[in-house]
């Protein structure tokens, strides 16, 4: 089995190494091969997704992926910044599904911004559409207002679309998703506004009828941003539109506050998916050896368990990081006073040896 | 002065009773007068927004409003819903500036399901575009879907745009807003994925040049998810479009804890403006005489400021708020063991009380 390995940029590097490690003591005849991506590919390539890069993403049977992005990319124009690489990978391998698990572990329940017993336990799976609605609609850029007050001046316009196929197969995931844990979904929509919303919602109506044994909320994503800070804990799993799941699977993240523990799939139809943590690519305190890999070697993880078919190493990955928490190591994002704080090195090879 | 009372649906009538209340011994002479909307509308004149409640909130020099929506309206058709009274008098009365302060009053900080160290203090302003962006943009509904892998099939589409002279209009409410507070302005946009907030980012920057005792950064809404949980005391005003503002201001309200005390005002070009809680119409506690009607008697403070000119009676009016706070009494949604419980009425006689 192939794994196209991204380390992208910013921390990447460090955190995939560690990753790399792991995968490479589970006596497992992967064949592991690197390429770069986001800044990395433009300073190597011209491009943040190199035409090799993507090809050896689709001929690899997963992708581990780091994180993209630096300071010295930032005013390069759009279409070449390395936040490109990844918005052209999702759409190129049609990565349509993205999971992204939020969980307090008891160990850090001090480490959240909120109380104690509003988060412990904490365990919820968003679930967020990842290759339609605004993010890849059609029309889209600045031209002349057509109509209305405005009228003849410039106007930014972007355009929300999810068609009915796009829509069934994500609720299919999500109800089976939801099947395996506590059978209850929560699909995020303003369906009181948009009209895609409306139509994401009927289709959704329709799709859990094939899934008796799942209950079924709607709730305006208003509505899910307050109940994710007031009581967190009474969702189990989310599912939700692209843009609507990037920011609520960031304040879900965030609610642990331990997002350098999150990791995150992007599955398409045929779970072959790209892992990668949830936090981002944290430049300024790249090269320093501090960085938490834990989201990347739990990234590894989910890759082993939904795409190489390998849940027993998956439960030995989950395990060994488990139980490093429990000796008390941690990385400067998630250290507390009673705890030994170590480097992102020191943290991959302890979980090396857990396993 | 004419003020329109619409006090809408649910727990509205009994909290505008309070405000009226209120506004009734200022010993100023204002002409209030007061009709039907949402599903009282409907109720009334089979529409939520009827003819004669709009020429009254376009005839008057302000407007409270209550809240609405209510179960019973729940299956109607879309235009007839009562959330579409709340957009028809925003867009017809051209309300294109919303104000939301998210502040934690010292007296209620145990409210917050965040830790107190992290709250306490809270003082953000919020200001959020209300006539613009894919609330209003068309083309939108539901049709074949034109291109792509799922060509032929059924679609919801939307339109977000943004004109140069809406963006130009809210950034400087903003940065006037930022200029009489703490002097710093987040604009919020998601500039790397949409073409409509990449442009709105280039007119703040070109605004922000009339303003350079302001300093402005720019924040990508995921990220201001994530800030809204992780520090939310480092915003001062806040400024963005008209859908992130409707999932970030519900956010920021709920850090506090106690949105039954949220007031907002919704402004035109000449500071007309409509008032409203920041909280909905809470159907469930409806007639019980529980609910909390500090937020509504704080938007009228609001207007007596920014409408009415008045801004000693909104200081008497806000320090009213704060004497009973003080005095330790509590509707039920911010009662904790050590205070006092009391109704709706008797909440609005303190405060009328302690003016
Ligand atoms: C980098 C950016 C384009 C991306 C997104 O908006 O999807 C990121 O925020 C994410 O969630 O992976
Ligand atoms: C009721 C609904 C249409 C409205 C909105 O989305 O603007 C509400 O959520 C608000 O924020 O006032």
């Amino acid at each position: 089995m192939k794994i196209a390995i991204l380390p992208g940029d910013g921390i990447g590097p460090e955190i995939v190494a560690q990753a790399v490690k792991v995968l490479n003591v589970l006596g497992e005849s992967f064949e592991l091969e690197t390429a770069p991506v986001g800044g990395a590919g433009y300073a190597a390539h011209g491009h943040p997704l190199p035409e090799a890069t993507l090809a050896l993403a689709k001929a690899a049977d997963a992708v581990l992926f780091g994180a993209v992005g630096d300071y010295q990319y930032d005013n390069l124009e759009r279409s070449l910044r390395p936040e490109q690489a990844i918005l052209g990978l999702r759409k190129q391998l049609g990565l349509f599904a993205n999971l992204r698990p939020a969980i307090l572990y008891p160990e850090l329940a001090g480490a959240s911004t909120l109380k104690p017993e509003v988060v412990s336990g904490l365990d919820i799976l968003i679930i967020r559409e990842l290759t339609g609605d605004i993010y890849f609609g059609q029309p889209r850029g600045v031209r002349e207002c057509p109509d209305g007050p405005f009228k003849g001046q410039r106007e930014g316009f972007d355009t929300m679309r999810y068609a009915e196929g796009e829509i069934r197969r994500i609720a299919h995931v999500a109800f089976q998703a939801a099947q395996k844990r506590d059978k209850r979904l929560t699909s995020v929509d303003k369906a009181n506004v948009l009209e895609t919303f409306q139509f994401w919602k009927d289709i959704v109506i329709d799709v859990h009828k094939e899934y008796p044994d799942v209950a079924l909320e709607h709730m305006y994503v208003d509505n899910a941003a307050m109940q994710l800070v007031r009581a967190p804990k009474k969702f189990d799993v989310i599912v939700t539109g692209n843009m609507f799941g990037d920011i609520l699977s960031d304040a879900a993240a965030m609610l642990t506050g331990s997002i350098g523990m999150l990791p995150s799939a992007s599955l398409d139809a045929n779970n072959k998916g790209l892992y990668e943590p949830s936090h981002g690519s944290a430049p300024d305190i790249a090269g320093k050896g501090i960085a938490n890999p834990l989201a990347t070697i739990l990234s590894a993880a989910m890759m082993l368990r939904f795409s190489l078919n390998k849940p027993e190493q998956a439960d030995r990955i989950e395990n060994a990081v488990k139980a490093v928490l429990a000796q008390g190591l941690r990385t400067a994002d998630i250290y507390e006073a009673g705890t030994t704080k170590v480097g992102t090195e020191e943290m991959g090879n302890a979980v090396v040896k857990a396993l």
